[in-house]
């Protein structure tokens, strides 16, 4: 299968091209970057050093023979993205190329414009290539489980079965989500929808909760094919993040009570789930949506869960909440459907903790622990981008 | 009162506008003049002359004494809308300022993602200016009946009190738009939303339905002061249409089987409307919802009606549907808020459809016929303007 990966420079979208790669598949990449630049803006780096683009991919070619087609641009650029399309022929595009933290969104007026035309209309140019040149190309789209908010009710997967004053119907699940960032994602979904239903093209809308760990079989075979680990309170998703207050001696920093649910789901099943759902297509005109987690657990019991396979002494801090959320709520997600197309899940476990300890441990030097404290503040329309 | 209107030169900002000064309020209008640029795309004026923005200001100045400020720009630009909001110093903002027609949304990837960033961006800009500048402004924005779709439930006020599992929630009503400009209204209240939830601002979303009729008291006073009368297939609302073709001798075209079902509501009781959410606002912090319509007719009896009232003999013309969407739905939608507020609805009534044939005639020399004929194809990702 010909795979076209949007993004395929970023924290997952790299190692996804990879795996695509190593079980078989003709994979291309597209970046513009843009992750990069975001680094020079808050003045950190990934916790592991990584390589360009290019040496990732030539590496990779050198250890395996595989090669991959590299294509730079941005997808805003609809030329551009014409071209590549035309040019990869995909069978399948997975999409991960938007701009994907909740805090950058949260910066200010510019940031949160941003983020949503970047988003939006990055995957509206898409939609149009795909119509235009092969409606048969599968869009697989990453989208996150932070777009359904915290509702009263189980969370089912995209659609909902509802019945209201003696009617039933099946709806788009109503989402209420809690950043400008997140709610980039829900205009894609209705976008995607209704591209599906004019159109007659086949996607998938891969809601995706907290991703944990850095390392894949394939980005473990030599350190120039290493992917990502950010830490900083912008981009660094909050296990890693604490796996690093912890092997520094610092508190593990918690927003609030605690009491806040996510769903969560270890790097490697993202991986395993990106090939899933590009192996199983949805029919054309079918828009289809997974709820890509493969647990629950509240911000409290991740620390906690830190806490206890450390070899440190570790203590936790609670900080008064810069997001506007609730806590002590409702979540119970229905998750099945890349479980029925064959996912085995890794839960949260001891031993990949230990691997997460270990990176950290070899990169501590790296770290600016200034960069880990929030400073972006959700009742606030600016809010500094660091300290 | 002192109300901005964005959009304040269109077919309805400046009826509004108008209204809402003769009833003693102080109004300022801003507008960008897209509107009338579209014009010159498609070929096609308003069947009813209207005069600059400046005259028609200076006109009503002239008749009544009540002056209007004026601002010339446009939304997406912030610097522009944070300079008005800080000088104009508005308690109410009426936010008509948005790319308005389904079918232009439609008519190739450029007009889908102009509609989607003109819109989203100018509302971020509004939303932000709001928060930063002065919180207790009131925000109406206008939205629109067509982003709920044709759902098998009735739809209800914005929000849907939901049982699910045996647990209960109130979300917002998902929905189902049918066009690139339509999702664009659905972006923008779920943008709203979310900042009326962070910063505890105040603002009503009116879902309208399709407006119809020319004439108010105010706009009736002189012919400086007409709106605009917009009769091709791009920004012409269906009723509007239906008139010019009648007294054309031209058939009726009803796309499909005409048993599609709209919300309805005459141009004076939108007046009304707007006079009624301004004078009662939304309270800090919350998501007001009204749908804006008064009855709901299928396209079929909105052409029976015109032929029953037409002094010529009318034929239908039903054309094959250039949009996707329903026929045969259910329809049945709540639309009690503002009855509540005090609106006291005109029904079609054989009167004010009249009134609209007499317009028509008086200007029935400045129709271009082929400019009625649809052309915009929903299952084509690029159709001609017109012919």
């Amino acid at each position: 299968m010909k795979i076209l990966v949007l993004g395929g420079d970023g924290y997952l979208g790299w190692p996804t091209a990879l795996h695509l790669s190593a079980v078989g598949h003709d994979v291309a990449v597209l970046d513009n970057f843009a992750r990069r630049g975001y680094d020079f803006e808050m003045g950190v780096e990934s916790l592991v050093p990584i390589e360009p683009l290019q040496t990732r991919i030539r590496v990779w070619r050198e250890l395996t023979g595989k090669s991959i087609d590299c294509y730079i641009g941005d997808l805003t650029d609809a030329d551009f993205t014409y071209h590549v399309v035309r040019e990869a022929q995909p069978d399948t595009i997975v999409h991960f190329a938007e701009q994907r933290a909740a805090p950058y969104s949260m910066v200010d007026r510019k940031h949160a414009v941003y983020t949503q035309v970047n988003n939006v209309v990055g995957t509206l140019n898409v939609l149009y290539a795909i119509a235009e040149l092969d409606p048969e190309i599968h869009l697989v789209k990453l989208g996150t489980m932070g777009a359904y908010g915290t509702p009263n009710i189980d969370i089912e997967e995209g659609w909902l079965e509802i019945e209201h004053k003696g009617r039933k119907d099946r709806v788009l699940f109503p989402k209420r989500p809690g950043s400008y960032y997140h709610l980039s994602k829900v205009h894609d979904s209705h976008n995607i929808e209704f591209a599906c239903r004019i159109w007659g093209i086949r996607a998938t809308d891969l809601n995706q909760g907290v991703v944990y760990g850095q390392q894949t079989p394939e980005t473990a075979r030599d350190d120039r094919l290493a992917t990502r680990y950010d830490y900083d309170a912008v981009f660094g998703t909050v296990l890693n993040r604490f796996v690093i207050q912890s092997v520094l001696g610092l508190p593990l920093t918690v927003y609030g009570n605690g009491s806040q649910v996510r769903g969560i789901i270890e790097i490697r099943d993202t991986m395993r789930c990106l090939e899933l759902a590009c192996e199983n297509p949805a029919d054309r005109g079918e828009f289809r949506v997974f709820n890509q987690m493969t647990q629950s657990l509240s911000i409290t019991s991740m620390a906690e869960t830190i806490a206890r396979v450390s070899p440190e002494k570790v203590t936790i801090e609670h900080l008064s909440n810069p997001r506007v959320e609730e806590e002590g709520h409702h979540y119970n997600v229905v998750h099945s459907g890349l479980v029925d197309l064959g996912l085995e899940p890794h839960l949260l476990s001891d031993t990949l903790i230990e691997s997460l300890f270990e990176i950290t441990k070899r990169y501590a030097h790296r770290v600016r622990t200034e960069a880990m404290t929030p400073t972006i503040d959700w009742r606030k329309s600016i809010s500094p981008i660091g300290l």
